[in-house]
């Protein structure tokens, strides 16, 4: 077999990012039931779908079950820090898929692995962050200034024609996150966006448990990897009460930690307070703090002023999309010096002789420092993904240029074969019960 | 002064319930602010309100902003054993208002009661349960069968144009509870309803608090003042785990009890079993259960059949609005003796030997054996209440026969002024931030 | 049946108090079982016991079992505000029992109550608190400085012989709590002690369940019963991290109280910490507290001068054996006016304007406000209770004026007995694992 | 520099090893301070110190303690998986200790390198788990039946004048960990001690912290680490309710697993099943449990009868001291293939076509699989090591050959240290508060 174009770190990983493949799927039922349905069906026949995505052994499944279902594949990295590179080459050795992306990898690298995407002309596009589908819209709309070069690059090679071409053929788009949604939604609202996106997202089987149980698992994962700290009695500091920040505070919790939580939004920090939480604005947190993570989808949740007045030996980390959450060019300016403490534990020396320690350089500690979430939540998040890509394909020449949710009844029907392959039966309503409920007549 | 009309239990109770009152009062901060802005501007001047509440020291203070705001309030119980007696008395003796509530009082007395409410020609109508709009609605439509004779007493009394009267003169109501938002939803979707409703229970400082923490706290208060065991070691089940039920699993667990959740809905059921509690449906939970708790909003939640399996011992509560979760007459019917254990706690001896005990008579544990949900919550719920009252006053002409949320800017400063008055600061975004999450450009 | 010598409320409140001891047996199986061999056994025979301990329920079944072991009993109360009255009049009237017991009794009647069970001439005692062993020694070394005019009294009466005669005929007590080993410990270091005494408390069965999960329950519902305050969100400060104090903290936590922890002993300071609580000395938690309560078995743990820095509205409890842990006469000292806000609630205007709230008297909160400890805990520690007294029968005239702990073996047979009847099962060691355990030679 | 007579891995790995070294000192204040006094006071001076520990960077930093105080250190591993091959590195090439431990070692190496600890014929001894105190023993016994041939062969090169030379030289041993304690115990029983050893384990800075908080999270970092799992939802079965076992459970608790204990003690029992475990027998729990871990101390816990009636995919993991407690010979004889699902994680195909994973060949899951307890629970217990360490020069010669505690100031002394870099503070009792403990004479 010859191998489909890529740009990975080394194929030899290939044997074993295949078994840590096969691990996870065997905690992904629901997208196998999808895979073998797909294999049937082949909803995607003659589709070319481009993926931004974080390539780890629960993407890989996804792009199976796409390629089972008919699509061609090509595969590119949506953060520089989060590319597991034995999958990477799994999917390409074993499953002959044309992948783009190595762990490190720096920004001009980054994009052009965005550009081999751009490059295939996809039908379907697939998202984790909006990326790929900005850059297609900077690409379309021939706005390219402050436009990485290699899209730049890019645009002026397909010129006018070819940019209409592009962009006509993009049947729509899934956008897997929180942050890429809000971006959608601000395309949304000023006009821009070409072709129909559904927010995988907004599903209740994805944002409810891969948001919530997914983050926060892997988020601490990521930071006692990173430090092997004890949690027990230490103070975290948890920048957004949203599902990830709320999962991560439950799980910190849940390891001993006293958690405070800072917000913008006066609901979630009521919640916050009624959880038993300690609500604060980050001024007053940051002197309190052992540990900070970053979960808002802001900029520059923690600034300059804030490291200031940190205890010495405090931890920072990020676990919201981009790299923006902790202002790392202030931290930068206050540092003396920079060193490496441990593997993707960077020491920042302050001037006023303190030391502050950055995780996975303000990338998302949960795929950088760790895994990311586990198997089993990312079997409903995907089966959303691969649901969406059919249903942009059967339903997208209908939809207008806008943010869509999934049909309920798909995301129902996720739970429902989730719940079942989860060895657990719930109750049914019997007629008497759903009469009941439509009925107004029954009072005291 | 000459007392208004009423009906009470003994008016010597009203000086207990004013301290009470007022205690609570101290914890609800955020209505009194609105009590304060009400007796300046007297936004409800000239209005008739008739409320059907639970009455308690929070809903006494409500009545006291309402009456603040320039209204006539008319107030009966919207459950029959959830009057605080003492409060009845104080509201009338000490703040002169027309009260028709006595706790346990039977079903005729509870209707007489809802009668005195539609003889008061309402010009707004609060509503926890919809059984007064129900009412009215009834009266309105002529649908008399099946009714209670005392509405069709009244209605018969009323005639058809004082009935047409009756109806116009409303200008709209609030509904304070999920199952009577069913209701109204109902009403609606059969075209029933004939003003526009405020559903208070829609507000996020409404149900994601009063539901939850009040809720949660109050029915595990309520088993255990009905019956001081200890719950450490015990298995709870609580059918449903909507807000409510997710509020008594959260508590419940907290004391140390093992939590089963049942469910009808796939996406609630996984959410039970990832924040760590057994699921299953309750024919397999009955058997395991040493007390179960119900707060579906359905009928029929526990079944005979259920009973049939339960231990020896099983303790059975409901805390949803209606007492019709547990089915009491299939109870009573296996029952070969009734008596009281405790009070608020009769034992049913079932013919094949074994003892179930029922918790205020299958009515809201948490009203009728406790005092209800905490004034620190109810102080959002009550502030929504009087916030939708004078909506319906500036608005309710303009708003057509629909159920609405109250306006998403009133919700949010409910809860910033919530917030601060629980000594609770958080962070504003900065116009960086603002700007930064409105755009789509900045990505990796 | 001619009653018993009695002072009790009131002997109509009998039928009430007879159901109530029902509901508290049902839950006590291991004392039952124990009362049943007792029945048969009168192990008892001839013992004239005198105990001095909480009237309620659960005594109430204690009390049963060792009048069905054959002792002649004599019970007056271990606090003036434990007593359920109900109770009180039931043992007197349906279990001729002698009881001087009576809810907010004065300090004259509460020793008159210690003097009736000394002039019964005991030959054993069962002390909570070790009121009555104190008293007895205080009468047999004539010390009667500063003791109580009533016990001087009776002293006095007694003349030298019979002093001798009294304290030659104990032949042993037991102690339930904490506070009165600790007084136990302090006779036997002085050598003050006359007679052996068991103290129960030291059972892992007593206090690794009654003090934790007993005093963790009841301390949270009697706050609770008093005050309907929601938990969630507030700061509670426990005083104490002793089995009591870490119940308290466990369970207010487990209602969404943010937990303040102070303590004197550095180990368990860190363990507070550890389990996720913030620690810090009173006077820095003073300021933070919405609700205070101690569990030190010390006195003057919460001053005047923190009761200066508190804020407007704190609450003040006390779970410890007695009313010295908070300091109430300079509380009284500071206060303009002292008001009834709620029963068993008293307000304390200060002198700058605030109020503080004060529990129960600064008395056991959870037997004042609430039942106490459920009788599922009392089930083990009664047991211990009444295996004790059996075991200074038997033994006895072998055991010097020391302080004991039970045999280990009644101990884990209490524990054997009681996991039967939770319906739990568990292993056995196999053969192999025993002398797995007993050999030192297997390693790497 | 010339090295120290060694045999680890790869001297390259040094600089990786000082980092983690440095880093893990920063969490290690306590040790820290006594390192700088040993420095100063020089305790160990002319002492041979063996120590056969788990070589992990804590290990380092007590090693380095130990230099400090002037004591001449060889170090072995005390487990074949546990040891951090840069660590070990580090220790050679910039602390000039000899260090005799490769991650991975076959029993033969294990040996050789526990023989080259006793063939530096140490003054004294520190052991994880008592391979090197027994071995020594066996040795200076001459009990050499089913002993190692590595130590034979020593025991044998030595003679009996060295044997007893050997012996003779040893003021006396510490222990760090529960099993070896037990083991010693069984020595002590047997008369077979020859001098007096410390047992670090019972220490309350020990057992109550590193051995709850300090296993409870490592267990459940190198269970996540080795599988990536989802906790949430999942059922863990924790055999033992000891102090590590209820850290696991705590822990698994924590990150949403439902949690089953099995147990022998009946008192250990009944505090899970009130902590709100689900108890039963391992036969009861082997179908239902997704995850196992054991941390009992004892043998064959899980066996091959359980292995049969477990759910395909079941995980297993032992984080008790020894690779005993799952019966592995049985579990390779039920398997027909083995193979490495993941690093970690071995499958065992069954003959009925389940498959069971074993994590890290059934050795301590948190020191194989992740890097063992963090430093800062270490802090402590490493702190006892080394002033057990300076306790028994001091005072070994007085002391007879019998297991002991570290006399109670020390352990406290360590607490009082800890909770001061913490930062944490807490209250003093006043001289009022003193005496009242003190007397007997208050009462109420």
């Amino acid at each position: 077999m010859s191998l489909p174009p890529n740009d990975v770190l080394d194929l030899k990983l290939a044997a074993a990012g295949a078994r840590r493949i096969a691990w996870a799927d065997a905690h992904m039922p629901v997208l196998a039931s999808i895979r073998e349905r797909f294999t049937r069906e082949r909803p995607l026949a003659g589709q070319r779908l481009a993926a931004c995505l974080h390539v780890t052994t629960e993407t890989a499944n996804l792009v199976r079950t796409l390629v089972a279902g008919g699509a061609e594949v090509r595969l590119c990295a949506s953060n520089p820090l989060s590319t597991q590179d034995d999958v990477a080459a799994a999917l390409v050795a074993e499953h002959g898929v044309a992948v783009f992306a190595v762990k490190g990898e720096d920004n001009a690298r980054y994009y052009r692995h965005i550009r081999a995407c751009l490059e295939f002309s996809p039908t379907l596009t697939m998202d984790d962050g909006a990326d790929l589908v900005s850059s297609l819209l900077f690409v379309a709309r021939g706005e390219l200034a402050g436009v990485h070069p290699e899209v730049q690059a890019f645009a002026r090679a397909l010129g006018d024609a070819g940019r209409d071409a592009l962009i006509a053929g993009v049947l729509g788009s899934t956008e897997e996150t929180t942050t890429g949604v809000i971006r959608l939604r601000a395309m949304e609202r000023d006009s821009v966006l070409r072709f129909p996106v559904v927010a995988v997202n907004d599903s209740d089987t994805k944002h409810l448990f891969d948001n919530r149980y997914g983050t926060g698992q892997s988020t601490v994962d990521g930071i006692i990897r990173a430090t092997n700290i004890l949690l027990a009695g230490k103070v975290v500091v948890v920048a957004g009460y949203g599902w990830c920040g709320r999962g991560v505070a439950m799980r910190a919790h849940g390891f001993g930690a006293r958690v405070v939580v800072t917000e913008v939004d006066p609901v979630k920090a009521i919640e916050a307070a009624m959880d038993g939480f300690a609500v604060m604005p980050m001024r007053d947190a940051a002197p309190l703090g052992d540990v900070f993570v970053t979960l808002t989808g802001d900029t520059t949740v923690i600034t300059a002023e804030h490291i200031a007045t940190m205890k010495d030996g405090a931890i920072l980390a990020n676990s919201g999309h981009f790299d923006v959450e902790i202002d790392l060019p202030g931290l930068r300016a206050m540092a003396t010096e920079v060193f490496e403490a441990r593997p993707s534990v960077q020491g920042f020396r302050l001037r006023d002789g303190k030391t502050v320690f950055l995780l996975a350089e303000g990338r998302l500690v949960n795929l950088a420092a760790a895994e990311g979430h586990p198997a089993a939540v990312m079997d409903m998040s995907f089966a959303n993904q691969a649901l969406a890509a059919e249903h942009l394909v059967k339903h997208g020449r209908e939809m207008t240029a806008n943010v869509y949710r999934l049909p309920e009844e798909l995301d129902r029907e996720i739970a429902r074969l989730k719940l079942a392959t989860m060895g657990l039966a719930i109750d049914t309503l019997t007629g008497e019960q759903t009469g009941y409920l439509a009925s107004w007549r029954e009072g005291t």
